[in-house]
């Protein structure tokens, strides 16, 4: 089988791809181990270091041409994580719809021309809430975003159940936790801040931290959203039934438990690299977004959770190989 | 003001369009009654009878330019009751995409590019549930939608609460029951048998009932639809908050109940030109609807249900002017 990743440019995009790599194969719709013959990363940008068994193309989202070059007919798998993050969306309006919403759908019609049903796995986020849930959201809430990204993931959620439903594709959408380690720079996404305040100081760089100490804020590792997008991919249709959207499990975790935690693991001169200086957008549109997760749905269904702060940390600093 | 009426050569953009003008005004975003200066319906097709009063552009909902053009400065109400109904949706489904969808976000977008905020209200449906609802639906109720109509509607929905967010246009979405009575002749919606079984028999026509005595629907007369439309409008942007979408009010009736009202109203001559002829596909799609609501939010906010179906049978009698 062959298997797409778009966004394979991306740190989550690529490290999904190395552990297919590694795994070598994936369970197919019939139940069947397959061995994976192809690899494709489609990205706007890749870094340097590449690897030799994957395929990469350069291109965009929302050329519908390309797509259909590169959803083959062998193509068994989609993991679709390319998107305009949530500030990048809140700030140019436009290009968050065309390519979180209109990208989306000319993915999803290039796996509606193909013969076979690709299963196709979606990464939503927990930015679809924002507006009027409970202290524990759990798998009942109804989404009501506060911010154009989480608009368009839940519409794409939408269609995704459409589009499965009537056979156009075999649709996962996962609702992902903000992803706490993530390795590199800084990005426009206003969650920024969670993995900053970790990776700089580990680095022996200084962190800006941008909400109160008490600010929680609901997290995955890298390692687990990975595991997470390849355990959704290989679910039987069945499993999922016909509501193709979860809750990820996570971790709830404040800001200052997190830097006690880096503390407790790299010192208090690393974790004093931290600077606390308050942003109100970005507090406010943290303090939009639920930090409690009741995700009995996923838990069911054998997805899990880190087992709290301190292992994700530890991961990260076993993943970078960092000496402390 | 300037009101836009789409879908204004269907029978309730007609119905919407008369008794605007026969208001004559509606309350703007000031909170002040003022004066309607012109009443422009969009749709592809007209019936022949015109109001001279009336402004109707002939055009499509997909048509970019044209909604650039009909979209003036001085229009502060868009009514966007054009779609591809439930049968039509399912039928060609991309045909759905492009009017509910795409055509529900040019006009959105034509809104947007005008320097003052458009009150955008928008007819969405009960088809929004289908999957998972309990058997009475609150406004908690998450919408799983089992057709492409409805999933088209909740994505419309998405974007309009984000629209407005944004200050786009002051968007206001209802869930409206199944319209009955309708008048004229049957349509492609899969619940047309609903206003088939009483508008017929009263014509001396006969009917084919396609759902079972028991099946019940969830329905709402014209003229309250009518109503709730201009109420929706006309409510201060406070009121609606952030979620800029409700459940109608309504009121539940079986087929058999219906057809035993009109056998008390018009007598049982008449009430027995219903054939019960099931149709299993559409007995299936009526099935996958809600057919009793707690329309809480919609009744504080002073949206009202018909007293019943008698009294919605004999509403129709008098606004057809029917003799028995």
């Amino acid at each position: 089988m062959q298997v797409l990743v778009t966004g394979g440019g991306g740190f989550l995009g690529g490290r999904l791809a190395r552990e297919l790599l590694r795994r070598g194969c994936l369970t197919d719709a019939a139940g069947k181990t397959v061995e994976i013959s192809r690899i494709t990363l489609l990205d706007i940008n890749f870094p340097e270091r590449k690897e030799q068994a994957l395929t990469y193309v350069q291109g965009d989202l929302t050329d519908a041409r390309l797509l259909e070059e590169i959803v083959g007919e062998e193509t068994a798998a989609v993991f679709h994580l390319a998107s305009v993050v949530s500030g990048g969306a809140e700030a140019d309006f436009e290009l968050g719809m065309r390519v979180n919403l209109d990208g989306t759908r000319a993915l999803m019609d290039a796996c509606r021309k193909r013969a076979r049903t690709p299963r196709f796995v979606f990464s939503s986020s927990v930015a679809a809430f924002g507006h009027g849930f409970p202290p524990v959201v759990d798998d009942r809430v109804v989404a009501l975003p506060l911010n154009s990204y989480g608009a368009q993931k839940v519409c794409c959620e939408y269609l995704i159940n459409d589009y499965s439903r009537r056979g156009f594709l075999d649709g996962r959408a996962l609702r992902l936790p903000t992803i706490v380690v993530r390795p590199g720079k800084p990005n426009l996404a206003k969650s920024s801040y969670a993995s900053g305040i970790i990776r700089e100081p580990l680095n022996g760089v200084a962190a800006r931290c941008p909400v109160s100490r008490d600010t929680g804020i609901w997290i995955l590792s890298p390692g687990k959203v990975v595991d997470a997008l390849i355990h959704a991919c290989e679910l039987p249709a069945a499993a999922w039934g016909v509501n193709r959207v979860l809750n990820l499990p996570g971790t709830t975790v404040t800001a200052g438990e997190a830097v006690d935690a880096l503390a407790r693991i790299a010192g208090p001169a690393v974790a004093g690299l931290v600077e606390w200086q308050p942003d109100a957008d970005i507090q406010a549109f943290i303090d939009s977004l639920p930090v409690r997760f009741r995700t009995e749905r996923a838990e069911s269904l054998g997805f899990v959770a880190d087992a709290g702060i301190e292992s994700i940390i530890r991961d990260y600093i076993a993943d970078q190989a960092i000496r402390l």
